[in-house]
């Protein structure tokens, strides 16, 4: 793929994102497809700039070995983001475009929430983003508006189900499932029926044969609908729907229930995404989702018992081919699944990180996000995206920023939307050497999976030569690999090539000996009290009544072998986002406690966490809009 | 493009819609398009199969003259559909593989609602279908994803601005819509918020030469909640959100507010989308979308007042392409845009047929359908495509069957799902004629545009020679000008050929002197007993209390001109689905009336008409799943 790379003539001061990337002239996608070893008929263009791509790479280039993969995770980040989505561009864009490496990009889809909402819009930023950036933030190929749309059609089903089976007789919902042929009174099973006949153990192939007894179980699911734990989901900030009634109608005969929206990213079904690794998966996975109990509680009710797990993979089937586009230097990036790792795996998709790893080769590099900071993006990776996919870290990369730093070090609250206050754009040694407390333990962390680690700092305009220097020295006496700073933002490629060759350096010569840091077998409250401490610092996990009851069931019903994935607040070690730098002597509360059967984890809420943001008094989207005379979007940042 | 047609080789029995999708080998859209004179830089790929054209054929072609264009419509339905798409399909086949002729379909996207619910896709049917059908009846290109994004994020907006007005002082509003600069205190409107400012009459750029009073009018838009009329969409049959509280979670602070969803097809951006005529009309039509009232009731509340008319543009700009398919004999097919005319406009887009008339030249056809009878589809094609996109039809097509005669003749129920009564499948010519009454009154209807009329008997096999010539030999009498039986279903173009003959000397014989039946002078309440008396055969209107003071307020407020959508049921002239045949002496029931100011028409609501389907006992996803060693769609009826 270094073919296709190119050298950037870049500017300063440097432009607006949008500039930027409208003032580069993007490569037609089939060129960098071809460039990175994709053949056509792998490839599903999108328009011009944009394809997907196709699983069959695995299966044509199973035999080659892969290339290294680099993990870049992060500290507690403020409320801007501390740029590891520009990291992870600008060191691609080194690697491919000034050290000779084959690489690939793996980054997280963007949910159109924050687009709109607070951060108008991310593809990296300066110098170093993935284009076409407008698409990128926008629908790019339809993924999450496919998981939203199976997401929906299931609480449809769900509710519909619970109503029918409320108003009908046994023989009436057993004659509509089935119903008798008009010519010879002969019934037959759809195909989705019969997932729900094998679990009942019922080996018949016609519903005449069956008996009452199992005609009752074939055709009650009799869902409690307190039990349900599937929400309903939209790509929008839209904080109204955190908690409704529905049901409201005079035709829904008074059937009201409480329930709420979640942001589409935060749906099982883009976990399920982020983790699958064929079509087949997909499809066992989507039919395995666990949307609620029978009222007896005795029996989990799945997608498949509901017929519905096909319709689900039809809608996926697409979804799940990675996306290819492209960096500002012309090397190949996937985008693929995984926003927001606070309330979701938060990592992009096993399948592109697979592809991308057989297509650079063994000397290439994949770079691939791991979202927020190491406590939740990294350790997600590890015990969810590494275990569920079979892939093992080359190297983990901490990006860090001044700014961050002087925040854990007690400087005032960043706020999105209001003016930096100077402490953030002066220098303040001290500061940065106080908040060191928090990388030092992200560097700690990342260290006990037995990976290299390289500390990038992502240096802004305004940060010190001795500010930077600080952060450099103590990270590597903290136990860092390595420790670099670069100036991808301001200089694309060529201001991360010592970040790049510092990540060539840790996969080339230093120790690797990859672990997790809990096993399978452990038990499900176990892993969480591991994390809990090993990982965050905490002194003990506290869980509430309802999580305790809910974790002994799981174990119970077989679930135990399960990951856990974890839901809490990006902003610290802890579930509270006020405890800055490296909290220890907290406990970590565990609210609430969820099973994904489908995506293949547990999910544990810690504190109070929202899954479904809400817009500010000015939304991103009173700058965007598009201009008429070139039809090109303005105002994303 | 007659030189990529194919001659199917048909068999019979018909095999499924989808099993003969799939025994087609797809022709590339390019090739497609190339025959169908688009250029490669107006070309948009979407995969293999489908394409997006640029709207800047038309601007290439504006000098050339535009084709002919033949709308075809049909009789009052049967629950199971008359095969309306199909005969649109079968006689494009004709008319492109066997005529001769330059010819472009133009059909409207399905909604994912029905392919779950009771439909199964569908995309014409038998040897009459469009390909790829499965991409047409699920994302396709994500026009409606995009519908539904646009819709609820405007949604979000509405309810965020009255809770953020409801929780902030003027001042508090002001500081946040216009942050003054952290270095020298200036602030700046965006973008966004010119549009209110100069509706408002304030003239001016700097936010800090604003008077108190300005201030207020500015950052209080006030809505009154119980005005807002823009409701949540999702494309799925999820009756549980017919009616629904919002924002009942404490963080909302108590602002419960009761709403609801209507499926995404229904949205008012559905209906601009299908009436819009450029990029720069779009961006307008969204800007003037009417969300509710402020308290005070003297002021409209629009979109752009929320300053989000420009992101919604955003949204929509690729959906405004129409999306290139193919029939299974090679033309090409414009899908875009528009079902459900019982409760939306209901006919595929204003830029499908403009464009399509483009490219086959004065001597090609295009051929468009409209939904459901011709009283509803029919008649908004005329009243809101016609006289909003400024199309001239060349022939009216009116479909009909036998099943259909039979029970507007006294026939028992059709429903779907359940075996159709033996009287459709046998010989009963008496019912068939008795029947006729209620073509007969959709012959008449049409005729009352003085455009030519063609019935086109589509045929079933279980169809009697003489049911058949009945129909027929009444509809000339009627004042059809002409009466053809068709076989596309069981035999493609070929059986269509007298179908096709039938619309080409329509076109080159008959006299045609297009006019609509109410001038934009009229006011709004004697448009709606223009279309009731009319078209309906009403013998008068009964307005709500409500409908009459809208309607009253709309006129006064300047938007007298605007044409009448009607919402009523497709099972009958009238507004109710049990009054079959060609009702008289009926009142028409005007409910509810809406003002849709962005799509440009007053939207009337008749008798019960619901918005949001459900879903039956057995729904059709039951049957869809993934073939998953070929990856193929199985299920799709």
């Amino acid at each position: 793929m270094v073919g296709t790379a190119r050298k950037l003539v870049t500017t300063t001061p440097v432009p607006s994102d949008i500039e930027i990337a409208q003032s580069v002239s993007i490569q037609p996608i089939c060129d960098i497809a071809d460039s990175a070893g994709i053949l056509s008929e792998e490839l599903e263009l999108y328009g011009n700039t944009k394809a997907k791509v196709s699983l069959s790479v695995l299966e044509r280039l199973s035999n080659a070995p892969d290339g290294k993969l680099c993990i870049v995770a992060g500290m507690n980040p403020t409320s801007l983001g501390e740029g590891k989505s520009t990291s992870t561009v600008g060191v691609s864009q080194a690697l491919g475009a000034h050290l000779e490496k084959n690489v690939f990009t793996c980054i997280r889809q963007p949910s159109q929430g924050p687009t709109f909402g607070i951060k108008g819009g991310a593809a990296g930023g300066g110098w170093s983003q993935v284009l076409p950036m407008e698409d990128f933030n926008l629908h790019l190929t339809g993924d999450i508006h496919a998981i939203s749309a199976a997401t929906n059609l299931l609480a449809a089903a769900i509710e519909t189900r619970m109503y029918h089976e409320n108003t009908q007789t046994n023989e009436a919902l057993f004659r509509r499932l089935c119903p008798p042929d008009p010519k010879d009174g002969s019934r037959k099973f759809c195909r989705g029926m019969f997932p729900r006949l094998e679990k009942l153990g019922i080996n018949k192939n016609n519903p005449a044969d069956l008996t009452e007894e199992e005609i009752l179980r074939f055709v009650r699911l009799d869902i409690d609908p307190d039990s349900v734990q599937w929400n309903r989901v939209v790509d929008v900030n839209d904080r109204f729907l955190r908690c409704i009634d529905v049901g409201k109608a005079r035709t829904e005969k008074g059937m009201v229930r409480e329930t709420k929206f979640d942001i589409s990213v935060a749906s099982e079904i883009m976990a399920i995404l982020a983790l699958t690794t064929s079509l087949a998966d997909l499809r066992s996975r989507l039919g395995r989702i666990v949307i609620g109990e029978s009222k007896s509680a005795d029996e989990l009710i799945t997608a498949d018992d509901l017929g519905i797990g096909g319709a689900l993979t039809v809608l996926m089937k697409d979804a799940l081919k990675p996306n290819l586009l492209q960096t500002l230097e012309g090397t190949p990036t996937f985008v693929h699944a995984g926003p927001f790792a606070n309330i979701a795996s938060g990592n992009s998709s096993v399948v592109a990180d697979q592809v991308a790893l057989k297509l650079v080769g063994p000397d290439g590099f994949v770079v691939t996000e791991a979202g927020f900071g190491s406590e939740i993006g990294l350790e997600k990776f590890v015990h969810l995206k590494c275990r569920l996919g079979g892939l093992r870290p080359s190297v983990i990369v901490l990006v860090a920023t001044v700014r961050a730093l002087k925040m854990h070090g007690g400087g005032p609250p960043v706020i999105a939307g209001t003016a930096l206050p100077d402490v953030y754009t002066s220098e303040h040694v001290e500061l940065v050497s106080k908040g060191f407390e928090n990388l030092r333990r992200h560097i700690e962390h990342a260290n006990l999976y037995k990976v290299p680690v390289v500390v990038c700092c992502n240096r802004f305009r305004t940060d010190s030569g001795k500010e930077l220097d600080t952060i450099v020295k103590m990270s590597k006496e903290a136990g860092a690999y390595d420790a670099v700073v670069s100036n991808h933002w301001e200089e694309g490629g060529k201001g991360a090539v010592a970040f790049g060759e510092a990540v060539i350096a840790a996969t080339s010569e230093a120790k690797n000996e990859f672990q997790f840091l809990y096993e399978d077998a452990m038990p499900l409250r176990e892993k969480i009290e591991v994390i809990a401490t090993k990982v965050y610092g905490a002194s003990g996990v506290e869980f509430s009544e309802n999580a305790t009851r809910r974790l002994e069931m799981y174990q119970a019903r077989g679930f135990g072998k399960m990951p856990i994935c974890i839901a809490k607040t990006q902003y610290s070690f802890s579930a509270d986002a006020n405890l800055k730098g490296a909290p220890t002597g907290f406990t970590l509360p565990v609210r609430e406690v969820r099973l994904s059967a489908g995506a293949g984890f547990v999910l544990a809420i810690c504190g109070t966490i929202q899954t479904m943001p809400g817009l500010p008094t000015r939304p991103a989207y009173y700058n965007i809009d598009v201009d008429l005379k070139t039809g090109r979007v303005i105002g994303l940042m």
